[in-house]
């Protein structure tokens, strides 16, 4: 009689242990459940040739400010470019203080964005760095594959961005110097306001087959 | 006495079924667990910032021959770069004849890997297209910018290529003209050789924090 009582009661506690384990499981399994790879690619990992077709010239933001720590990420991918002889003729400087970005944003035509900007980039040759010195040295070629890593790595951390141009024109360079205090050998190839796009820029389809050509003319 | 054997027998068949789904809960895990995110980064859909940081110059190629529709992928990221004004001012030559493919490599110092390359492109500036004409204008911008693209997009693909400048010197910049039959108006910019990569060249870490800067100087 006793056994059986005490049978009874350990087969009880035998089906509460595994009610119990069934339970947990269940959450495990619903926690991990594997997300649509569809949606992966698109939303958490974008692959590069994606990014590099998605990537457009954003000039419309929504005013956030934008993470340091994701302007650290954006610098280092424009330092992972190539350069001639391997020489990084460049240096990057990251605005964030929004009386620089206001200054900027006066002084240059096409970057009158940068009122609603969260931060800037501004890619600048290292003269000390380049190989000859002179306007058509390599630096340009440098900075820009830079540039581009940095508009890539914006784009696939999902803000916005557009290349806006001061090199070569003197009467754009020089304010960008003065603003920044930036030294003697650095020249800014460019400013690229950065922020949170408020979606109304789109990438373009700049695809024309008659700009490829297979071997000869 | 024999509801008390009935009962036992009931909680041990709820033993075993509760076991029963226990088990087929763990195997539905098992089997649906989540791959490291590590691994499918890097083997099913590389994200933009990973290649952007693999990327690196091969130089050894295992002589194989390159698909030409990836040639064309490969062109398609390259014209999706930004450009001054959108003036696009490029063109895209795509070399895979052998005796091309050889004699830029004998002209050329940098492209002697072109040998072992099953393919190349050159990427010219395109003087029509060109804003000023002159050898400071936006194109050697815009036509780096689109490099990089083209880069970037062998290495999403497996593949591996090396930037071998032309511009500016007249030296490698004649050659190519020639051996290309390229008309009047467009320059060589660069000529890059892409082939399938035998592994031994690994990217580069070019971090380096005192390229970056903030704010101003």
């Amino acid at each position: 009689m006793k056994n059986k009582n005490l049978l009874s009661i350990i087969l009880l506690f035998a089906i509460i242990i595994l009610a119990a384990a069934n339970l947990v499981q269940y959450r495990i399994y619903s926690e991990n459940k594997p997300q649509n790879t569809e949606s992966m690619k698109k939303e958490s990992v974008k692959d590069a040739i994606t990014v590099i077709h998605e990537r457009k010239s954003v000039r419309n933001f929504t005013g956030e400010a934008v993470d340091s720590l994701l302007l650290i990420d954006i610098v280092k991918a424009g330092m992972a470019a190539p350069s001639a002889r391997n020489l990084q003729p460049w240096a990057f400087v990251v605005v964030t203080e929004r009386d620089l970005l206001d200054a900027l944003g006066e002084a240059l035509p096409y970057a009158k964005m940068l009122d609603k900007a969260g931060a800037a980039i501004v890619v600048c040759g290292d003269m000390n760095k380049s190989a000859t010195h002179t306007k058509t040295d390599y630096w340009v070629q440098d900075c820009s594959a830079a540039t581009q890593n940095i508009l890539l790595a914006i784009e696939a951390l999902g803000l916005g961005a557009v290349w806006t141009a001061t090199f070569p024109y003197d009467e754009r360079i020089t304010p960008v110097i003065e603003i920044l205090n930036l030294p003697q050998n650095l020249i800014p190839l460019n400013v690229i306001p950065i922020g949170h796009p408020t979606g109304v820029d789109k990438p373009k389809d700049k695809w024309k087959p008659e700009n490829m050509h297979w071997n000869s003319f």
